[in-house]
């Protein structure tokens, strides 16, 4: 049977990437060794980093001012280091989930916290609008897209002051105007490489303002000043990263990922929309094109189980279970995943109904 | 030409680890998904993650109280994280080459710092002895091997103080008595596993006794009470990992590891010994195990360049030379190192002095 991967991340990852990285796990760029066991500081490895570093600014047409690292510790670690790095006094905040709730419980560590909107009164549903940014933070902070609640913000906020965003889940997935923002942050594991890096794209001249000192791995400029390779960066992640860049590049960018996304996610969307037995949990306006939540209506609730059942065990459709703080279903559909696997699950969503 | 592993880390694994792993990242546990793209929560992982943890503890009698975590950013995030856990007003550090001096610099940001002896004088080619570790202090902190002088301490220090340990290239070398231990930390990339995963083992009653507020991701805490599992781990150097722990297992554990060590070692360090060319760096007593570092003698020295050609293009021995901040050579050799490829170093020593 055919596994369809809809896992939440770590996620699926195009086909070409994973031949690749197995390939180099056996024999990493004709060295005659694996990459699990190369030097960083080998040639083959430098130029492994550097092309990634470039392709990766490139593709989101960073522009100049702004440096790309590749770090260790996840997304979770930068919750802490964004405040390190930035706060002074006071930073806002969105709170749209899990996500925002964690950087901002960070945050309170080094500063005045001001959570300018929130949308935990119902369950974190919808995107919080009409709040007002304070012009006298040292910078605002938010999630572009929820993993757990299928919630995104794919508009690139406008505020005065300097603008921070978890992309975790939706870098590449879209074109994005970096020069809206001074530090773009974001685990590795969704649409870029398998678990274990985490980059950030940082405005350089964002840095330097505080006054407290910062341990030397928590410090941006510490991995800036080393092109991510102040101590040994996690080799195999940026290996895979690379491949993936490139296979974006091969598949015609951000724009095209776009593309695939928004027909992606309307297939899934208009198939819920339109189903006896299914709904969507965000509100339409909010919907996320990276992960599809839903569940079923109120009536057909005791068929939950039964088709979590026969679309994992049946159907293959792997990782289909929502996190267990909302429950119901979320389907991923990041940028590797295939329009083929979101019409199986479509089908097997039609074939279950009517059953039942 | 077949190459010998001689980097200094990431470094040589054992050929099972390389093939389970790319074998893993084409189809990881009969899931039909690629380890790369596999959730950390789905219960195969889940699996690696408990017998690692399991099979870690077994292999190095780790006793009652303590955890073993696996984390990422490398042994260089553990030089913060070691005295924003343990720190309270003094801590000793025992110097004894970068690394040391390295995480010195960060404990300096949290507290007093009492370097109780340093072997910088004479380029740290020994181990500092006759020093006294204050009983005031909060912790004794020195680093086991020294990758970049090749010494290495190999009896478990009788301090008063809490024992905290850098064992990032010498862990599972031998086997050591962790009673005596509150942290043992290290990166991975050397005897365990690809870059981008490190571990420490805790003594659970040693945390709890600072005032400061610690960030989320730099409190043990954390990363005990969720088994590793707080966010994302780093999946395939995790995976990497109890495959080296298996094949540990497998040789007899730390004490055949130990044995081989002492053999291998032997080889090379009696060839220098014994050489009209070379000469060893380090001081007999301090000499490491698992880096033996040696140059030409004064009278060779312009013969330097000629046998690092010989020895990487001619005949395969790959990450040969010195660090840039001593020169020379190093041939690292982690416990996968087989005994053949000293053997054939050797052999490519002697080779080299015969024809010059």
């Amino acid at each position: 049977m055919k596994k369809h991967n809809f896992y939440a991340g770590p996620s699926i990852l195009d086909q070409s990437v994973i031949k690749e990285t197995a390939c180099a796990v056996l024999n990493f760029a004709g060295t005659g060794l694996s990459l699990l066991e190369v030097s960083h500081r080998s040639k083959e490895f430098d130029a492994v980093m550097t092309e990634a570093n470039q392709l990766f600014k490139e593709l989101l047409e960073i522009p100049e001012g702004y440096e790309v690292v590749f770090v260790g510790g996840g997304a979770s670690m930068q919750f802490c280091m964004v405040p390190f790095n930035l706060l002074n006094k006071k930073a806002a905040y969105l709170d749209t989930g899990t996500w925002s709730s964690k950087a901002i419980k960070e945050a309170k560590l080094f500063g005045e916290v001001d959570v300018v909107a929130s949308s935990k009164d119902k369950n974190y549903t919808y995107i919080p609008k009409n709040y007002t940014v304070p012009e006298d933070v040292d910078y605002f902070h938010y999630t572009s897209n929820n993993t757990i609640y299928g919630t995104e913000i794919r508009k690139d906020p406008d505020v005065k002051a300097r603008l921070v965003c978890d992309m975790s889940s939706d870098i590449f997935s879209r074109p994005i105007d970096v020069s809206k923002y001074d530090i773009i942050y974001g685990g590795a594991q969704k649409n870029l490489a398998p678990a274990g890096v985490t980059f950030a794209i940082v405005r350089k001249d964002a840095l330097g303002h505080v006054e407290r000192e910062i341990p030397t791995m928590l410090k941006y400029t510490t991995h800036i000043d080393k092109g991510s390779m102040f101590n040994t960066p996690p080799v195999l992640p940026v290996y895979s990263a690379l491949q993936t860049l490139k296979w974006y590049k091969e598949m015609g960018g951000v724009k095209a990922m776009q593309k695939l996304n928004e027909e992606k996610a309307a297939i899934l969307y208009d198939a819920i929309d339109n189903s006896k037995l299914f709904v969507g949990t965000a509100e339409e306006d909010a919907r996320s094109l990276m992960n599809v939540c839903f569940v079923m209506k109120d009536e057909y609730k005791e068929l939950e189980a039964q088709f979590a059942d026969f679309a994992i065990k049946e159907r293959g459709m792997m990782g289909i279970k929502g996190h267990r703080s909302v429950g119901g279903f979320r389907a991923s559909l990041y940028n590797a995943m295939p329009k083929s696997s979101v019409e199986a699950l479509v089908a097997c969503m039609k074939e279950f109904e009517q059953k039942h």
